[in-house]
């Protein structure tokens, strides 16, 4: 019976005293005279299993010879373990080598930095970090289908290729059919492939809304793209957005699911991957769990923008940035609003001039029914609005903006044709990610980023 | 109390005789001198709500003149319906216009073309058909995952934007930050954003083997790109892929793996997209149920290549392309082959030089371990192999195919750091809805097909 260790460890008396077969990779290797120790993963579980071998096994000596990272298949006895910390471990009686290790395996069983582990970007799962970051990550991305499917969302796939250039979100990257090398002057697009020009999506909002306009409740999943040259933390040029889009829906019941989605996210990750974060809380931010659990237990605030400016400019604080009425809010204003509050905060209706033209205009004519919210720690970690679905205004609003009306006729047409009142938001994947693991560069919790200059594997 | 319809259609006799509201659009609108009808969907569910309303309401002429196409907010008590085919209907008491639908609204109810409809993409969910497509579409995603997650497999999101140009599947798409119109000559790709050039990927497998040799079980989902310029009922440039990866597991077991997926996806459907399956089955395809079940039930053949190529050769047909030994074999070979087993068949053992530098040399000297599914009715549905695992001959197929090995040199350290046995398989996500639904233009499966000389909203 072969077994992952997933089996194995979440109901580990079950096996006690059987024997089982595991196949996975040795990531550690102790040898004695007459004895020896493997340290086991097959990747399915936070915990390694040991398993022990001694000379009353006809192939030892081969055995005592296995490299670190080697792939084996082994059979054996599954025992109670003498040692602290792990429930069991396995009494081998065979052990198969399946895939040697050549001896310059970079990841040896040492601290390694996470810049050296960058560049092995191909190996970095298997150590105990990266395993744990990326089991997390297919967790997560399941609980975020599940949350929606649950309750009669459909799921949509916006396209990746677009010819709209007018999405407003960021500077995009250019997709073509043509051989670049032969671009001489002027480009000719009847050449290219879709007869125009395109580029990669910044946001699948737009198309979604149309969605929303048909099945009330629609969320994308799917990644997005940033041409920025931006080298921060919190940057790459290829990312993984959700973003729900919900009919018959106001600012405030958007709310409602914004806080919501994380609650039950928060809560799935604390359930489903309970090793992996205790790993975190212990290895990479002391008081993780805390930090979540009190997320899951607070109530968020709902402030305007106005109201939070007028608590910045009456704190004692010395800003680098000094908050303005009308205006964006900086990194230090958003740390401060959270602690003000001890919890997090949704900042809603700002300064219309700073923020996206298909927004809610505000009956005060200057501001819309956005929401940010503002997490404890992490900043701004969704952002959405209500739409504007008065066709008037939102032609009105392109013009004052000098866009392309003819591209994005067909989103006009929606408010034509059964608009109703609706909105929706946008949640950067690897920023949760970092939110609920602790890792602080998001370079670290996509498998194989992209960022300027960096594009391997 | 807001319901959606999926729940008052799952559970009718519950809401029998209660008052409830309901938030959707108008479908079509017949209306009497004392009462009218009303058409509804909010897009939860395959049937429509009818909602009657008569003169007893004091709204009666406003809502008498509401155009189709339009969003209402209805509340009204659920009585057991007299007609056939609905469980129940609504008595309206109250019907509130939340936006209104222009005249020349195109989704009239009669029966419009599908090529009329794909110029309407994004008004076409509005139908009945294109409805059900989009919804089986996020149902059949969801299962996908659920099937892989429930087994341990880890979801992992491979790149898009890639530096390789030798994954060999296709022409690729180019990605570049750099203006195109301002490319005069040889292109400076230190200006680039990536400092190299780059493309959309054509497939996530070779990422995903990485991740197999650490977590065992791996899985992605997600977009993949194709440049070339074929105008086929089954090609599109931008679609979606599930490409599993699994260690310890050679090219039998891969089959296995791929009949389960299969026959689970198929039986998730049939119990969870009931109503949308009869309406296909009705019409779209008579006897899809009947093929779903029949698929279900039976058992996949696995025959090698040249086997096949015997039986085509013994047929008593003229062919348009004759069956050769060692070469590729045609469409019209794939439906005799189903045909004559009268069932789905796994082509295995295929000749090496029609197939990838990754797939596992056979000892024979002449195939490799790769797998084509052949589905009655469709032709290739998923496409498999054992991947070489030999460091030398993987790496002298790749000087044989004059390959660039510096760029893929991860690739082939694969093989010297614990590789193993593995195989994995590819699934085009829209082929498959395309087999499960019986709709016969891939341009009609996907929100918003990017096909060429195509790629509008």
């Amino acid at each position: 019976m072969i077994l992952d260790l997933k089996k194995i460890f979440e109901n580990s008396n079950k096996y006690i005293d059987k024997k089982v077969t595991v196949q996975g990779w040795i990531r550690n290797h102790r040898k004695q005279k007459s004895f020896g120790f493997i340290d086991f993963s097959d990747g399915t579980h936070q915990t390694h299993l040991q398993i022990v071998y001694d000379d009353t096994i006809p192939s030892f000596k081969d055995i005592a010879k296995l490299h670190i990272g080697s792939a084996i298949t082994v059979t054996g006895n599954i025992i109670k373990s003498p040692k602290e910390g792990q429930p069991v471990e396995m009494q081998a009686c065979e052990v198969i080598l399946e895939g040697d290790c050549s001896e310059d395996f970079p990841i040896q069983p040492k601290r390694h930095t996470r810049e050296f582990l960058r560049d092995f970007a191909y190996l970095r799962p298997r150590t105990n970090l990266f395993s744990a970051v990326f089991r997390v990550r297919s967790k997560v991305a399941y609980a975020i289908h599940k949350y929606f499917q649950d309750k009669g969302y459909v799921y949509f796939n916006s396209p990746l290729i677009t010819a709209s250039d007018c999405e407003g979100a960021g500077e995009m990257f250019r997709v073509t059919s043509l051989d670049l090398d032969n671009i001489n002057g002027k480009v000719d697009y009847s050449k290219d492939l879709f007869s125009k020009p395109t580029s990669l999506t910044v946001s699948g909002q737009l198309n979604a809304e149309s969605w929303a306009m048909c099945y009330k409740k629609v969320y994308t999943f799917g990644p997005t793209f940033r041409a920025e040259n931006s080298n921060t933390k919190t940057h790459a040029n290829e990312f993984w957005m959700v973003e729900p889009e919900i009919a018959f829906c106001d600012l405030n019941q958007d709310m409602d699911i914004m806080e919501d989605l994380l609650k039950y996210i928060v809560k799935y990750t604390l359930e489903n991957c309970k090793e992996e974060i205790e790993f975190f809380d212990k290895f990479v931010e002391n008081g993780l769990i805390d930090k979540l659990n009190k997320l899951v237990n607070s109530k968020f605030i709902r402030i305007d923008h106005d109201e939070v400016i007028k608590i910045l400019k009456e704190a004692d604080v010395k800003w680098e940035f000094e908050p303005e009425y009308g205006e964006d809010i900086a990194k230090e204003h958003e740390k401060y609003i959270t602690e003000y509050f001890d919890g997090p905060v949704f900042i809603k209706n700002w300064p219309k001039d700073i923020k996206a033209f298909y927004m809610k205009q505000n009956e005060d004519g200057k501001t819309v029914a956005a929401v940010d919210l503002e997490i404890p720690g992490v900043g701004e970690l969704m952002g959405g609005s209500q739409r504007e679905n008065d066709y008037e205004k939102l032609e009105s609003r392109m013009d004052e903006l000098g866009m392309n009306k003819e591209e994005l006729d067909w989103y006009l047409d929606l408010r034509k044709y059964g608009g109703c009142v609706h909105s929706g938001f946008g949640m950067g994947f690897e920023r949760l990610l970092m939110y609920l693991t602790g890792v602080e560069n998001i370079r670290d919790v996509i498998p194989y980023p992209r960022t300027p200059n960096n594009c391997k594997y």
